[in-house]
C-alpha cells in the first residue's frame, strides 16, 4: 500500500523557482483494470455514496462529510460521525480525488476503492461493526439487489463490489473549466491580472514544487508538515499532534508525513490543513509559506496568491439525486 | 395556530363502513396567497433544505431527517439532531406534506412555512441559537445573497423569506402515479386482486374514516391515539408517554391528540407511529385496527391491507442536486 510513496521519494523542497507544468484538469479519470467505469456502477455508487443506511445509526453517509453539494467536504475542522463523535482530521474533498494516487491525509489507501472501505467500519465515522453487517443490511433491501445485479451480475452484493461502485462514482466527480483551465487552454482573459500575478508568485515561491500537476496535488507525493524545525505557531494550531503516516506505520521516518492535498476548489474547503485548525485561506497561504518554505509573505503577495487559488474553482457537474430503495423495516436504534 | 383543529372538530370513529372518496393525488399543491410558488423560490428552497450549514454544527440539514432520496424521512424510530442528540418522535415524511393542513405530529404548525421555522432553532434538532444567527450566517455567503435576491429582491435574507422558500420547495415534493392513482383514474389492472381486496377491507374496517382524502391524511384532522381505553400494548410500545398536542397546549382535552398522518408512501417509512416504536407495516396495521377500531385483524386481512398500502407508493420526481454556495471561512466547531 505504501509502495507509491517509496517511488516518489522525498522531493527536496528548495524554495527555488520551479517550472509549473501548465495543464488543464482532465475531464475524465482513469479507472483501474479490475474496475472499469460503467454507467450502472456509477449509478449504484451514487446511491451507496448518499445512503445513510451504510452507517450504524442510519444518519451518516459518505456525502455527510464529503458533500458533493458543497466543495466535496463539510466545512468543519473535523467531521462528525455517528452519535456526534468527532475525530482529529478534516475531511478531504472528494472532488477530483480520482486524480490522487493515494487517499486519506496520511495516504494509507492506494486507491479510491481501498479508501471507500475505511470510514464505513470506523467506529467514530460510520460505525458499522463489520462489512459483513453492511452486506447483510444491503441484502434486505430489494432495490439494492436489483442495482447490484445490473452493475455486477447476480447475487453481487459484497464489500468488494460496493467499494468498486462507490469508486466508479467518485471517478465522475471532476470539476473542469476553472478560470485557470480556460487560461492554460489559451483564453488569456479568463484570469485577471491579480490572478496571473498570484500564479507566478506561487511558482516562484515554490508552492508548485509540491502542489504540482493538473490537480495541484503532486500526485502520490508525501511531504513533512510542518517542515520548519522551530515549531512556529505550534502552540496555536497543534499541527504536530497528528503524526500523519507514522500513526499507521509506526515508523519514525513517516512522522508528520502527509499526502500533498489538491489545491483545486481550495477556496471552497475552509477550514484548512489536516486538522482543520486554520479558518481562512489567506491565513493558510501565509502559514504554508512560513512553515514549508521559510518565507514571510506580505499581505499583498498573500492576496495575489489567494486570488489565483480562487481561479482553481471549477465547474460542478449537475447531478441528479439518487432515489434510494426503501427499507423493509426499522434497522436503527 | 390551532384554529384548523377546532374547525374539523372530533370526527367520531365509529368503525362502521364509510365511503372512501376515490381521488387521485393532485400533481400540484396550492400555495398561500402571501407565498406564491416561483421557480426562483423553489430553487433557493431546495438549497436551504439541503444545507447542513443551517445547523449549529454544520452537520444537520432538513434533508437529514426528511430525506428526499428516501421516503421523505430517515427510517429511524426518532431522528438524530446535532451532536448525536435524539428526541422522542419519528420524523414525518416530507413527501406530500403540502397536502397536510397542519404540520408536526402534534399539528402545532398550520403551514409549511411555520413548520420550516421550527427545527432550525430546536436545541436537539438543528441547534441554532436563533434565526438571527441563521440570517447572519447566510449573509456571509455570497451565493445566498444572490439566490435570495433572485427569489425575493434586494437584501432579502430573512427568516420569513428563508421559510417561505423552503415551503415553496416542499410544495413541489409530490409523488403522483401510484398504482392506486392509476387505478382510480380507470386503469383497473394497476392494482392486483389482493390490493383491491385490501383497499375494500381498509374502507370496511374504518381506516379511511380518518385517513381520508387523496393523501389519506384526513387533512386537518386530529385523533386521539391510542383510542382504546385499556392500554393494550402500552407496556411494549409506550405510546402514551407522549401527550401529543397537550405537550404544547397543556390542555387535558388535547392529551394524546395527534395529526392523522398520510398513508402515501407508508411502505417506505418504517418504523411506525409518532414514537417510531413499531418496526414493520404489518404490525402497524394490526395495532391500528386494535387500538383505534377495537378489531383483531387476521393475518390474511393484514396482508391484504399491507398489499393495498404498497399500492400507495408513488413516483418520486427526479431532482437535480443543488450546488450550495461556498463558505468563506470556518464557522463550526
Amino acid at each position: 500500500m505504501f509502495k507509491i510513496r517509496m517511488l516518489v521519494s522525498a522531493i527536496a523542497l528548495t524554495g527555488s523557482l520551479s517550472v509549473m507544468a501548465a495543464e488543464a484538469l482532465p475531464t475524465t479519470a482513469p479507472a483501474p483494470a479490475d474496475n472499469p467505469t460503467t454507467a450502472e456502477k456509477v449509478e449504484l455508487g451514487k446511491m451507496l455514496y448518499h445512503d445513510p443506511r451504510l452507517s450504524s445509526t442510519g444518519t451518516v453517509s459518505c456525502a455527510s462529510c464529503h458533500n458533493t453539494m458543497l466543495g466535496g467536504e463539510d466545512n468543519r475542522p473535523n467531521s462528525m460521525g455517528v452519535n456526534g463523535q468527532t475525530g482529529g482530521r478534516s475531511a478531504p474533498t472528494v472532488w477530483n480525488a480520482a486524480f490522487n494516487k493515494v487517499q486519506f491525509w496520511d495516504g494509507r489507501a492506494d486507491s479510491l476503492e481501498a479508501q471507500a472501505a475505511g470510514p464505513v467500519t470506523n467506529p467514530i465515522e460510520m460505525g458499522m461493526k463489520s462489512w459483513d453487517d453492511v452486506v447483510a443490511r444491503l441484502k434486505t433491501i430489494e432495490g439494492y439487489q436489483a442495482a447490484f445485479e445490473k452493475a455486477f451480475g447476480k447475487d453481487a452484493i459484497s464489500k468488494d463490489n460496493a467499494t468498486k461502485a462507490i469508486a466508479a462514482y467518485e471517478r465522475t466527480l471532476i470539476t473542469p473549466n476553472s478560470a485557470y483551465d480556460k487560461y492554460v487552454k489559451g483564453d488569456k482573459s479568463a484570469m485577471n491580472e491579480q490572478q496571473v500575478r498570484g500564479m507566478n508568485k506561487a511558482v516562484e515561491l515554490g508552492c508548485t514544487s509540491c502542489h504540482s500537476g493538473p490537480a495541484f496535488n503532486g500526485p502520490g507525493m508525501f511531504q513533512k508538515f510542518p517542515m520548519h524545525p522551530n515549531g512556529y505557531f505550534e502552540a496555536q494550531y497543534h499541527f504536530k499532534k497528528d503524526k500523519g503516516l507514522a500513526e499507521v506505520t509506526k515508523k519514525a521516518d513517516d512522522e508528520h508525513m502527509f499526502k500533498v492535498p489538491t489545491l483545486r476548489n481550495v477556496a471552497l474547503t475552509a477550514p484548512y490543513f489536516h486538522n482543520g485548525s486554520v479558518p481562512t485561506l489567506d491565513k493558510a497561504v501565509k502559514l504554508m509559506a512560513k512553515l514549508q518554505l521559510g518565507k514571510d509573505l506580505s499581505d499583498e503577495d498573500t492576496a495575489d496568491i489567494v486570488a489565483f487559488l480562487n481561479a482553481l474553482t471549477g465547474e460542478f457537474p449537475k447531478q441528479t439525486m439518487p432515489t434510494l430503495p426503501g427499507t423493509p423495516g426499522s434497522t436503527f436504534n
